[in-house]
């Protein structure tokens, strides 16, 4: 613990403020972004459901399109379907990729579920779109990256487009205007055996 | 691109459906998660957002503690007020600890946050409670470090407790089911001046 007295304790504080100003000023630039959540540790489709969240509290239209889990049964289901009006769900991917075994049909899928990507970019009632788990699909190769990224790089303006999933491509990485890797510090499946619960998982 | 023929698709993916379902066979236990989310990167509080509303989605109640923002007027306000009987907010901070530039006070503030998280926590009818940049106040020895793991080390058995907020102690760290680092690895903010927009920043 560092002691400071009450004076230098408001100096280094006020410092903190004027830096933290000063910052903010410079910045005037609006757009809609690309944001990208990576990595293998959790949180890269709850953040993201987060931002859904904040965007459908000031009145915006969201559409989300998920690419590898199945059917949405789940907590976040419930939630968006008090805001009918404002959240497009697509559940395109039919469980894990592992759990079809049919890699033709995966990549119809994935077909199937980037076309509804694509629609809601150019449809300017969206304000956001989340491609969930999009960087698995482009790991297995089930969609062209060039594309992806294509379209992604021509979206209009101020459209916010979110990707998730781990093992982004680095070509994404790259386009994206703000990307975050998340990292497992601890991890009660695997050292606690812990299953899935509701709130925490889905 | 790694070029594998159906057969050979279909084999490999069946050996890993069989690698998950033994995984998710051994994971029996079900316990309340203290769950951390640490790290300079953006998505530690959205990412607790998002659990928030997968619990809710599950009918569950949530308290939450905010305690260093500023009075919350965003957008995840006007999503939780659709749930008013399941999400208890409360916003202690005062605007950022540099705004306030009033050590005493601000330790009074925290001492009060804790106060409702504790309360929070030791009551049944949460199954859920978010201390929203507690981390902070840790970081600035604004409360005691061991009483704030020892209130956390003894929560009730099936209550999930997170806690946010860049710099966790390694005491808390150690203490977590589940920790996670978001690292930035790309930011508008700092590249392109781009200014804090509804839907992604609050």
């Amino acid at each position: 613990m560092v002691e400071r007295t009450e004076e230098q304790h408001k100096a280094k504080m006020q410092k903190k403020q004027a830096a933290h100003d000063k910052i903010i000023a410079g910045k005037t630039v609006e757009k809609g972004l690309l944001v990208v959540h990576t990595g293998k540790g959790k949180g890269k489709t709850t953040a993201a459901l987060g931002m859904v969240v904040r965007a459908i509290g000031h009145g915006k239209k969201v559409g989300i399109v998920q690419f590898v889990k199945g059917a949405m049964t789940t907590g976040e289901k419930v939630v968006f379907d008090a805001f009918p009006d404002q959240v497009e769900f697509k559940a395109m991917g039919e469980g894990f990729t592992w759990n079809t075994q049919d890699r033709t049909r995966d990549i119809a899928l994935a077909r199937e579920a980037w076309e509804e990507v694509k629609r809601m970019i150019a449809d300017p009632a969206y304000a956001m779109v989340l491609a969930d788990e999009l960087n698995i699909v482009l790991r297995y190769d089930y969609l062209p990256l060039d594309e992806v990224i294509a379209v992604l790089a021509a979206r209009p303006d101020m459209k916010h487009v979110i990707v998730t999933g781990r093992n982004a491509p680095e070509a994404l990485i790259e386009q994206a205007d703000l990307a975050t890797e998340m990292t497992l510090l601890k991890h009660p499946f695997r050292e606690q055996g812990v299953k899935a619960q509701p709130g925490i998982e889905f």
